[in-house]
């Protein structure tokens, strides 16, 4: 697909700077961007490339200071990009509906209008599945689950009995919703577990990504508020309740009977501590370990993890040392020659 | 379900405090409790609960010192309401034995009595499946491989070939049982691959958390010692040696050739290097990262991880720089007055 | 099987120091070698061990100074000893070519010759697959997707959309490829997703362990270089750039847009920040989180990661703090002393 800046402008509310029949090919980050192609600004890490950039329009933000031969201004430059990608990239057409003749379907299951079900997914018993739902080969919904309309499961997703996936929702490969929680007590002639006889209950637009791993509750429902994204490797367990409008970067953990609030972004191979509560909008940085409660809107860091400040303030505490040993062996040396001086 | 706290004493050895007759119908944790449930109080950081929770009888230790007007004392609390959970929510009935006839099981198979072989599921030649275990759909046994009776396989689970599995496991969707170890050698033209021609020994009451990894030996097998507990996520590379009735929670891995003793507690997201041998009764505490051997029933901390004592002790000590440096600033003070004093 | 020490020699060109006609009946590593067994010796760590193993003959390098009964000397005992196992230990015959009557391929689907396509497989429209391609039980493969001939597909594979996978290609089971990178901004009225339209290229000669996630890119494909290995719950984000012959140990994670060179070592559960370049040769240690660029050739440890001289002289520092207190409790006593002598 070819647009002029123009067009393409209009698609995004955007204000055309420049030539506004430029032709508009494709889109591309701005390092690798060729003559016909248009870019965003967004991170200002990459504001270097402007001078060498050989895009033929960049996409800045209404502030923006700099100069180029192109420009469309808008409101969030990577938002509008983004809303620019299916006109360029249309995506793959997804399946028509229809059951494929080798999928399980048990003769209980009510199944709503359009759904795609694909070669060998198996639905067991008391199911329900909702309207427009895709669910791609080889996947597995355990007795008495539920999913909401339009959601989209990728293949080889297992998600068990007894677990309510909200509408909207896309699920990618390899997940697995409603394992067993981690529940063992050691007994006097070995372990005993603890039956796991909760639910899961997912809401309304939450994405999960490839290889998550989200565990029933003991009583309850493990619950994944509305809206939460949750990128690869993501482990949920038993009874944790996070809240709304999250992100999860990949690698990260929640142990069990945490309650993370609402608008909470945790980075990549974060440990969050059994029963502890993180409050609304908390931010936690990479690879850090949570291992008390968090209130709202604090950014925590390090492991185990104290507010952003405490933590970096450590770091160059400890980096200090050398300095602290020099001034220790001048105030030795000044002391001696004292001492001799007397 | 509903019984009278008498009967439910009975259930579980316990001896009744207040009201025999109070009807319980259903459990709850402290803090969810509303009136007519039971709850149990065991991990003290709950016990400021007690003031508040509308439950009509908690399970308390034998010396549980507190006030409350129904309560049911017994040896563990926990444990005690653990085994009450299948009376008040019965598990999903288990799937009646027989072999779906989507199931690919080849000839040479040798099948137990009362298996459930679900949809999809591959059983390669030369395998041998116990008496009374299920196969849930979509999951892969390869070459001369064995189940003991009783196992339970939940969707979506890889075992290779020649993997044997004890009798009465439960392993949940995602896990991957077998796939070669990580052995390779840099050459001059690139990069050699080491053989992984060992297999893997999963003990007797094994249970093994959703998406996990057990790698095979390279000539001997990997193994995990009979009622050890694995969480998600777990990494267990070739040749690796874990004891019996071992934990190992969530995202935690053992690299390559190292032995774990037995009745050892690793907590989540640990990371434990190769060639290493850990001995009984060690406890490595979340985020670990452990180095060297560990002797007996150590505690571990850290990465790179030391016993616990050391450990606590290291961040105590960093967190007192501030301190450090304020007397630091204080000698020097000092002593250019006792300087110019002079 | 059984050879003479002679025979084993000239399979890897070795020189025999010994008796030439001892019997060799297995491979073994030293610790565990009985009468018979032929073993290795390459991490020094091990050489503890000549004196007391049971083997009846030990490879070695060739500037081995030890003594011992019968030694084959050759140049790299490790990878010597690597090239035997398949004369001990005859691996599982792959199964014949051939396409199972469950397997649903689409019928625009290019087959290549002599493949094996195992139960349950599933291959969607515009698929290209190499000749001598084995894809093993209920693996999936989405439209435009394309695997190089003689690749090897375990079981349980998701391959998304648009992917393609080079020549001699192994996938351990559960991994996925292709799933969408973790793209999304926060808008007024809650999350608003970035397309993910770009793909997958996975290079010849790369082998991908179990439970792994390889992100699609955004515009452009997210790329693993020619004969890199991939261990198990390898999380590559979208748009990264792995480059040729690179290790990556289990658990360990790159963000989206990060470029690591060729010839890079990343040790287990090791975190790579988004948007960095890691040069070629570059050696990360173990739970290592790297946060910026990274020079060739440099040696990285620790959490925010240093060089790791650096990093170990913080360490090192970090525990002088008692022997830092013990200094200034003693300046503190002088000074006290010289003030009251005044």
């Amino acid at each position: 697909m070819t647009f002029t800046l123009a067009q393409i402008s209009q698609f995004i509310n955007g204000v055309v700077e420049g030539n506004p029949d430029t032709i508009i090919t494709d889109l591309a980050e701005i390092q690798h961007a060729e003559d016909g192609e248009l870019t965003f600004l967004s991170n200002p890490k990459y504001s270097k490339y402007i001078a060498t950039t050989h895009a033929s329009a960049i996409l800045v933000a209404k502030d923006f200071g700099g100069e180029f031969k192109n420009l469309i201004r808008v409101t969030d430059p990577y938002f509008a990009f983004s809303q620019l990608i299916p006109r360029f990239r249309p995506p793959i057409v997804p399946p028509n509906p229809g059951i494929n003749p080798s999928a399980t379907i048990d003769e209980s299951v009510v199944l709503g209008k359009e759904c795609y079900i694909g070669p060998n997914v198996i639905i067991e018993s008391d199911c329900t599945i909702g309207d427009h739902v895709i669910l791609l080969g080889n996947s597995y919904v355990g007795q008495k689950s539920e999913i909401g309309e339009n959601s989209f499961i990728f293949p080889n997703v297992s998600i068990y009995h007894r677990c309510k996936i909200g509408a909207n929702a896309r699920i990618h490969s390899g997940t697995v919703i409603g394992s067993d929680g981690y529940g063992f007590v050691r007994t006097e002639t070995g372990i005993s577990k603890i039956p796991q006889e909760g639910g899961v209950e997912i809401g309304d637009d939450v994405e999960i990504g490839a290889n998550c791993s989200i565990d029933r509750g003991t009583l309850r429902n493990t619950v994944i508020g509305k809206g939460t994204k949750l990128d690869n490797f993501i482990q949920i367990a038993h009874n944790v309740k996070v809240g709304e409008y999250c992100f999860m970067a990949a690698m990260s953990g929640i142990a069990g009977s945490t309650r993370v609030g609402n608008y909470v972004t945790i980075a990549a191979q974060v440990g969050i501590a059994g029963h502890l509560n993180i409050g609304d909008g908390v931010i936690v940085a990479a690879q850090s370990g949570i291992t008390k409660d968090v209130g709202p809107n604090v950014i925590m860091f390090g492991s185990p993890a104290q507010d952003q400040h405490t933590a970096r303030r450590e770091i160059a505490n400890t980096r200090s040392i050398p300095d602290i040993k020099e001034r220790i062996k001048n105030l030795e040396k000044d002391l001696e020659l004292l001492k001799r001086g007397k």
